[in-house]
């Protein structure tokens, strides 16, 4: 009923077409439309501080913080703290962000003078969505912001295999160090034990003959990983 | 009932000094004590990092920040989202938790290495408390952890005035330079209107005479004191 009704106010709404595209982006009909509109204007088009989106984007930068940290804590019961949040900062960086909100189209939504150039190098569709989750969690709560950050964001754009797998080129660059400063290195399974249902893994690092780093993980090659970052970061390798 | 059943449980319960202590840390009964008693392991004590606080607190640093974040963005309706992640940075800083963390109690029931002598500086009950709020989230869920955040930490322990006032020290700075300089300084009201229900005032800061910066607020003594914040960094004083 309230849907139906939500359905039958946009259709005689003046904002018709920034209904439809919200809605399309969102998954849901929203209901407080100037969170919204605020949300999509950059500072360069409004400058008072009131009306552009920069305090949203401060809410929603921080709601989706903690929502991708919970995520993380949940999917990843074994991993220790540095690695979710390491994971984390590669989630929520602007690249990644300003990446994301052009493949779902914002930058055909966010007033902003065009005329600018320097604009290009700033990230503001990224900042936009930050602010429009700031404006779902306004308008629909909680736990509805945490529906839409996990089915329209991190489920259809972000993938977590690949942002996690940067860290085998750890493991690469450890191993080309190694080879142009004609060092050893090999990886040794040093402990394998059951963890509940799941097994884990623990994997050093060895640099000719000595154990200069250890990770743990699910699997073998996760744990590789972590272990050839502190590798990386004990024998000072950038 | 739910309140009988569990005050019931807790006299029977082996952890009953535990859960006492709780109660009247947080104000409410816990359900799933593991979560809490994960959160006062700290790392010197148990160094699995399954075990031990350090998951917890990546989780309840992320949730505080969120929920700062909205009480300060409801709060000042009216300041810039600069304003608003000095302040909230104020807040969530080691210093500031760890000073909250010793005030509540927490050292007496924090698990740690007491002969560790290089702990003493590491903000370990700040850490503890953050991680505390992890486990009232996982336990509670997040409007019961908002519940606990304003009524049981930010209300009690934090003044936010004072932490703002920290500003006036700008106004001191400034007018402490500009006597030093043999400057004019003057805060003159440049503007005041009615926003909603509140009264707006923009102040503006004159150097021997000319307009140098400005700040708006709900008050007089806010706008002056974000107007000499921007003074001073318009003027390049430390």
């Amino acid at each position: 009923m309230a849907r139906l009704r939500s359905r039958i106010l946009q259709l005689f709404s003046p904002n018709k077409q920034l209904l439809l595209q919200l809605e399309h982006l969102l998954g849901f009909i929203p209901k407080h439309i100037p969170y919204y509109e605020m949300a999509l204007n950059h500072r360069s088009k409004i400058d008072d501080a009131q009306d552009n989106n920069e305090r949203l984007e401060f809410l929603g930068d921080a709601i989706l913080g903690a929502l991708v940290a919970e995520y993380l804590f949940k999917r990843y019961p074994y991993q220790p703290e540095g690695y979710l949040t390491e994971l984390r900062s590669r989630i929520v960086r602007r690249e990644t962000l300003n990446n994301v909100a052009m493949r779902m189209g914002l930058q055909k939504m966010v007033q902003y003078n065009k005329n600018d150039r320097g604009l290009s190098r700033s990230h503001i569709f990224g900042n936009a969505l930050e602010a429009l989750i700031g404006a779902v969690y306004l308008d629909q709560g909680f736990v509805k912001t945490r529906r839409f950050i996990l089915q329209q964001i991190i489920k259809p754009y972000i993938d977590i295999e690949l942002l996690e797998s940067t860290d085998t080129n750890y493991k690469n660059q450890l191993l080309s160090w190694a080879q142009k400063n004609s060092h050893n290195i090999s990886f040794d399974t040093l402990d394998e034990k059951t963890e509940g249902t799941r097994k884990l893994f623990t994997v050093g690092i060895m640099l000719n003959g000595e154990l200069v780093a250890s990770g743990t993980g699910f699997n073998k090659k996760e744990a590789g990983q972590v272990a050839a970052q502190k590798a990386l970061e004990v024998l000072s390798v950038s």
